[in-house]
């Protein structure tokens, strides 16, 4: 199952963009997309993870699994956003066990939503 | 297609839990569950939304459809998150025109997820 790695493009981190200047998500985008995303993982790049408040946001999903946005990130954690989007996309339910995770992750969660499960209709 | 209203159960909100009291996050579902949920949504309990500096923490989620996570919520704020389940539900893509959202969702956003969309793989 792939694995997406959304990444908010126009975040402003919180600051002011100057004129003439690439706001703070677009240039993180852009540094991961230049690195490449590891196998199996496709990078999209997105407007608005309404993460405004906790920017630079990425978000990583996958079909069954549950799905994490991290916060406050920066062009130094590209190592790490790929790192951990690597062992993201190894596991099947997204839950790469504490240890594992790239410091970043484990410090700067937003917030995890459950897999989708099917969905049983109450007697109507 | 069914929305579900993940509600995170352990939520500590920040705050010591005085022994022998419920977590902050178990009696937001309690009386979330108690009011009942509008048509169509279904609402579960969940350990941790990992949102834990923004708690108390609900997801909105469905197939095909934007996913929400909105932090910050008290008891007082059950009959607007059941509302803005309710108009969430009614979405095709879980986008609320901004109006229509209840001012909790408008100013308490922690983040979205996009819908989950087909994975077409890279060449290899």
């Amino acid at each position: 199952m792939g694995t997406t790695l959304y990444v908010c493009t126009t975040c402003k981190a919180g600051e002011p963009v100057p004129e003439g200047d690439l706001p703070p998500g677009l240039r993180l985008y852009a540094a991961l997309a230049a690195k490449g995303a590891p196998e199996g993982i496709r990078i999209v790049g997105v407007e608005c993870l309404s993460a405004c408040n906790t920017g630079c946001a990425v978000s990583l999903t996958k079909p069954g699994a549950w799905s994490y946005v991290y916060g406050r990130l920066t062009l130094d954690d590209v190592p790490a956003i790929l790192e951990g989007a690597g062992k993201y996309a190894a596991t099947t339910d997204g839950i790469v066990p504490w240890r594992e995770r790239p410091v970043v992750f484990r410090k700067q969660s937003m917030a995890r939503i459950p897999p989708q499960m099917p969905f049983e209709e109450a007697a109507e």
